[in-house]
């Protein structure tokens, strides 16, 4: 019998009535054939109403508590989901990920899935049962509870997915992905199909519809992700592999902001590398992101360095460079947008960054830091800049 | 060094305000040279929160899936609690039920503990830390999560004290064993000692103060419980074994009263021992408790049979015994309350009946059925009769 696992986000199930319609959907599928699997995040605003109150005990809780409090939102929400299939008259059973032995490698908050043991689940399928799974968490080599990190979920139905060699379908809030964010150009159009790197590419910089590490599993086991809205007609998107060498794929797939990083400039340093590597290795030693990074040309032996690291770092970074750098030499731009195009078809086109900096360079946009990978060219610009930088590149690409 | 189990019920931590409290006197207690151990129940109003929930789902809820649901609430305040400690400065660590392999026997929402693994506990102490761990829950042979009914955490941390030889404390919100309910006699006392009999025999009777299988564990064991307040100057109650022999123990120790009992007669039915058992038989295969029984003499081969059981269970009795008895046989009494002297001084003091019912009959109480236990005396009377009862007794004892 085909295997189904479904994940459905928090705001499918923050109450009871939308508990019932993931149940009926769930009923619905059962009943034209299909074993069903549901992962389920927590219900609504339950880990923001979890994390508050760990707030009020400190603005740093410990992690590991952190992590067995968190981890309680998707329990209650999986054993109601059970509780309403089987008040339903249908036979159903909630596992959390202890009782699955979903076993976790690295940090409290961003743990990654190693395994877990498919037996119960292929048992409950086996005696008819439709098999609810809390989401969002498993337990680490010493047997303490550990979390995924926000959309971890997504994660925990993609491993299961794999395991169970079944397929995958991604329930949230958005009908699918789009191209570009709507909510920043009303233009934007919903694709059909997006690749896995293209997707990783969005998910990274910003389009934060999935969990970037349920893409990678879903690409290195191959196994499609649907993504959409539940209880609706509306299509939503296909996450899979697409042949880049497709004549008909247009270059570039989506365009993807981010708000959220802040550039450092250090002004008139050393240009001596042995300096440079010490304060990276510093700031790189507290676990702070730099993204991009630019320098000048040097100038009677100085240079002056401009990076980018999230803006919720700042204050620790600040803390770092400045023991290196004299404070009047260190300058902050909090209103940088963070611009990226993605697209397969870039493998096999080329001219796509010149065309981008050619429409950029005449609408007077300028351009000040500048990364690439294989299918993405990115780019930072002034935050004012971001609706126009939008509407231009989505004309100039046919978005 | 000497380990203290603590516990710590859902008043204690209904919010961070008083988690706080109970960590203090937790760090207290550490410093002064225990090593400890707490065990804590959902915060405040938590479990009745859960099952509301689980009620807009069915009047009925699934009970492995309802157990599932219930057990975060310990899940939530244990790992508060932790992280409190934590923030304070001291090294602690909250447990599941899972993860200290707590087993349990018997039904869902009413399992007994049948054994837990105490290394991690005895490891998280050696290395100085205050182990903190979610009562109330614990899991069955096939993996699944069962909890051990209300007050339950009771008994986990019993259980816990006898596994690690501690002593046990138990924190509530109730400064003692009164001998008598002070909410229904202004000059009730409270006890300092009491017997884990009398104990069990009054928590069995509406003294609602302790879950009746903490009691049992704790005379198995022959462990002392004490029970109050917690950060209080106020003594309160220790459970322990006392000498039924001692002369100056009074023969009463403390009144229980029940209002929770209805009383079904069945009127004018065959005197016959087969028929009997297959009535009482059919009420006890639906689980419903029998407590009560009374028959009068036999007229021409037909009797009245009157026998209690609790006022919830009501429905599912006379559907029941409507298959044996007509209708208009049956007649209800929902306005009995039982009456219970509890003493392990009855044990070497004979009279004590006689000298309750020749109270009872100089005014004009009026008493139904009759039930005793080595150490209990227990009648129905009329709930009109109760507070005049519940004076003259104590008068009479000299409670």
């Amino acid at each position: 019998m085909q295997i189904i696992v479904q994940k459905y986000g928090g705001s499918s199930v923050e109450n009871i009535e939308k508990i019932k319609n993931v149940a009926r959907t769930l009923i619905k599928r059962k009943n034209e054939g299909y074993a069903m699997v549901a992962v389920v995040s927590a219900m609504g605003d339950t880990t923001d109403d979890l994390i508050s109150l760990a707030k009020e005990i400190s603005d740093t809780p410990d992690r590991r508590e952190l992590d067995a409090l968190l981890s309680t939102g998707e329990m209650i929400s999986s054993s109601l989901l059970a509780m309403t299939l089987v008040n339903m008259g249908y036979e159903a059973v909630s596992y959390t990920a202890y009782q699955l032995g979903i076993k976790t490698l690295g940090d409290y908050g961003k743990s990654l899935i190693k395994d877990l043991d498919d037996r119960k689940i292929f048992n409950s399928l086996s005696e008819g049962k439709i098999v609810i799974i809390a989401g969002f968490q498993g337990i680490n080599e010493i047997g303490d509870i550990t979390t995924l990190g926000r959309g971890g979920s997504d994660t925990t139905a993609v491993a299961i997915a794999v395991k169970l060699k079944a397929s995958c379908e991604i329930y949230t809030d958005v009908d699918g992905i789009y191209d570009v964010d709507p909510r920043l150009y009303k233009e934007a159009k919903k694709l059909d199909i997006i690749d896995y790197e293209e997707m990783l590419e969005m998910a990274s910089l910003g389009a934060q519809v999935m969990h970037s590490r349920s893409i990678e599993l879903a690409e290195k086991y191959n196994i499609p992700l649907y993504v959409g809205l539940s209880n609706s007609y509306i299509r939503g998107t296909i996450i899979k592999e697409r042949n880049s060498m497709n004549m008909e794929s247009k270059p570039v797939t989506g365009i993807a902001t981010s708000d959220e990083d802040i550039a450092i400039t250090l002004k008139n340093i050393e240009n001596d590398i042995n300096f440079l590597s010490d304060i990276f290795g510093s700031i790189g030693n507290k676990k702070i992101n730099i993204d991009m990074i630019s320098q000048t040309a040097p100038l009677n032996g100085k240079v002056n360095i401009s990076f980018t690291i999230p803006e919720y770092d700042l204050n620790e970074c600040l803390n770092i460079v400045s023991e290196y750098v004299d404070k009047d030499n260190i300058s902050l731009d909090k209103y940088i947008t963070k611009f990226s195009i993605v697209g397969i078809g870039m493998k096999s086109t080329s001219g796509v960054a010149a065309r981008m900096f050619k429409v950029f360079k005449e609408n007077s946009i300028s351009v000040k830091m500048i990364t690439t990978s294989e299918i993405r060219i990115t780019c930072t610009i002034r935050t004012a800049d971001k609706k126009k930088a939008i509407e231009l590149i989505a004309q100039e690409f046919n978005l």
